[in-house]
């Protein structure tokens, strides 16, 4: 709550906001901001840093090279998607607050781009320009440098019920999913009307971008749920070693990569099928919340851990042998005459040839939410993001796992999904296509 | 739980450990893996990650050359007091399990003291030589970066019980903390007879290094509660600039610094003064989880913020002048003659000058818990951390803090306080002073 308190710097001070403060006091300060600095402008002269005026760089381990980049916020399709995963995550899904209008969510679309495009560009929200309001950025990442932040924005199928409109431009393929094998689902992580996926290398980064998202949009929109992801599933080719996963096995290996173009427009790119052409281009997002019964699996053997996923855990190599990046071959036999790879495994029945063909570009991160006060064990597992041209890639793979040794092992508990649109050029903004 | 699978690859297997698998693999792993390589010799030949034979270094942010640095385990003090504050942080509380002896608990050190050495040099708990056993390690950090791992071991009021005979060995100094101002304790995270900080510029190499030295001692102890860290309180001098907090303003100004070692001797070291032997060298952790109320802070006026605090928001500077490593001058009025760094700032309340000269080495770190479900709000704030030489330090300075104007935007929901045993020489164990 905003209090008045002596001026003893000579300012003049007021509430002019009464009881509770202003309810939305970003759009004066983002339009406060924007006409400080323009776009594309860089306050302070330290490209690649948060920086205010006269700011300075953070000390920290992002404080390298690296850390100063920035990924392109315009193109064909939103960042965030094929981009080379970085290293951590902040997921947000909020709901639109009741009595909410349409022109009001079309704001703060607009709003929200302007906001995604300065971050991502390394700038604040915007600057600081008047004492008796509130901040216009939250402030915590000034000084932290960029770290690659990618902001991906998805509607959730609940903003097509018709209060905004929108009922007409409902993708048919958008929809809750139906139950599937070996879910769960807590009520507080599913849903949403909205989503924003920020990834960056820097976890404060990450955080603050859905923060200052979600302050914009104060009376608009309210959280919903949100997780934070460490360590990821690979989506890059193997010039670098793979990530592991909670369960210590590599995660990523058969994942499509960026440069795969004729893959990801097969697999992940919604082309003309779609019924709503303001989606071509962009892409579905399905998010899942995955449980690691994380002390039953470190009680497992060895050998029991790789027949569940259907590779060695230290090398990845498939159990049908090679090397990591060695084709799995199902139909080998072991020397009883059984698979090579189990019937159960992972691996197995995740795969391209178990499905029909279908591929997904995933981009999981790890996850903990501290521990299980009755229980005692480990709240963790796997964050899974899944990107694809129509939910039922998932529905289909997830059904597929109704049989996965690994069901022992996890349980799915939260779950939503998203239309992804597709990327912007300078001038336009999220939803333009969508509400026109 | 163990099922015992078809063995494809030739390998014996056979369930020797009965319906739920060993109840505690972990020494004859820890034996196993130190028998493999010996104290000190490196696996693979990649120094500075965690590598198992045949490892690779993984991608990733920390994927640099900082993060290959180790922190020396062994020393005067533990390490991970005035280390340079990492960048992530993963703090757990664990329980002793009923039924444990004063052996199993001393075993029990003793194995983590050889555990929490390989790690923080950058091997893995110990190499996998048994298909037909649990992993020895739980793999997921096989190919990340040391990322500076330190390992950092306290004792709980509750450890001195009378359960393991050593009610004679507790410090009259360490006791659970009194009622203090401002907090609203949630019993799930309070207290714990022991408690692990891992920190590392890695969040992976931190998550790993609790989640292992719980697994060596299922059976033994039970995690109590657990809370991974972002961001941090500044703990170096101003080479590089002050990271922030979720305030968004800088965190550490004036906090203790490595390097000042008459000020650590007089504050942090415990010395002569305590009644126990076993740990003078060592200090006390008091550990609090402080939630901040996001967005009732983000709708305050950016004076008013600067008022609470008594700094500059941007700069870090006090409001009595200067920059930000200017010296508070809390004498200095302002032009309406009111103090210029208010009387209820929280830099005033919270500043030596105001409790007798009372410094704490603090080493804090931004956390959040994703979001309030009920409310729609962010739960998030400070895991704030102070080492000092008597937890009375503490209880004077959150006393002082009992008009702290920035109460009306935080409150303190977890707690607990730790005897940090003096450092190691190599041979030595956790516990043995105590025990001995």
């Amino acid at each position: 709550m905003v209090t008045t308190k002596p001026d003893d710097r000579g300012r003049e001070t007021a509430d002019q906001a009464g009881p509770g403060g202003p309810a939305r006091p970003s759009r004066r300060g983002l339009l406060a901001g924007a006409g400080l600095f323009g776009a594309g402008a860089v306050a302070g002269g330290l490209t690649g840093y948060f920086t205010h005026s006269g700011g300075q760089a953070a000390a920290g381990g992002g404080d390298t090279e690296l850390g100063q980049q920035t990924v392109p916020f315009y193109g064909a399709h939103q960042a965030g998607i094929i981009t080379p995963a970085q290293d951590r995550l902040a997921f947000g899904t909020m709901n639109v607050v009741d009595g909410t209008s349409r022109a009001d969510l079309r704001d703060l679309l607009q709003e929200w781009t302007t906001a995604a495009a300065r971050m991502t560009a390394g700038h604040l929200v915007g600057e600081e320009s008047d004492p008796a309001a509130p901040p216009v950025d939250t402030g915590e990442a000034v000084g932290s440098p960029v770290s690659r932040l990618t902001i991906t924005v998805g509607y959730g199928p609940a903003l097509f019920d018709g209060r905004f409109g929108l009922a007409g431009r409902k993708p048919s393929a958008l929809a809750d999913l139906p139950p599937l094998p070996n879910e769960n689902l807590d009520p507080d992580y599913t849903g949403g009307d909205l989503c924003v996926q920020a990834c960056s290398d820097n976890p404060l980064v990450a955080f603050h971008a859905v923060r200052n998202l979600a302050r914009i949009g104060m009376g608009v929109v309210a959280h919903n749920w949100m997780e934070l992801g460490f360590g990821r599933t690979s989506t890059t080719s193997a010039a670098q070693a793979t990530p592991r996963n909670l369960l210590g096995f590599k995660d990523g290996t058969r994942n499509l990569k960026a440069e795969q173009v004729d893959l990801l427009d097969k697999h992940v790119w919604v082309g003309t099928e779609t019924d709503q052409p303001w989606l071509r281009g962009g892409s579905y997002l399905v998010a899942r919340k995955i449980k690691m019964f994380i002390e039953n699996w470190d009680r497992d053997y060895l050998q029991d851990q790789e027949n569940v996923i259907g590779r060695a855990k230290v090398s990845g190599a498939p159990l049908s042998g090679g090397s990591e990046f060695t084709t799995p071959d199902f139909a080998k036999a072991g020397a009883d005459g059984q698979p090579a790879i189990p019937a159960d495994s992972h691996v197995r029945l995740a795969s391209p040839e178990h499905n029909g063909g279908i591929h997904i570009l995933r981009r999981g991160y790890s996850f903990t939410d501290g521990i299980d006060p009755q229980a005692g064990t480990l709240l963790g597992g796997l964050f899974f993001i899944g990107f694809m041209k129509s939910p039922s890639q998932f529905i289909k793979l997830q059904t597929s796992l109704a049989t996965d040794a690994l069901n022992e092992y996890i349980h799915h508990t939260g779950s939503a999904v998203f239309a992804v649109q597709p990327g912007l050029r300078p001038g336009q903004h999220y939803g333009d296509a969508l509400f026109a």
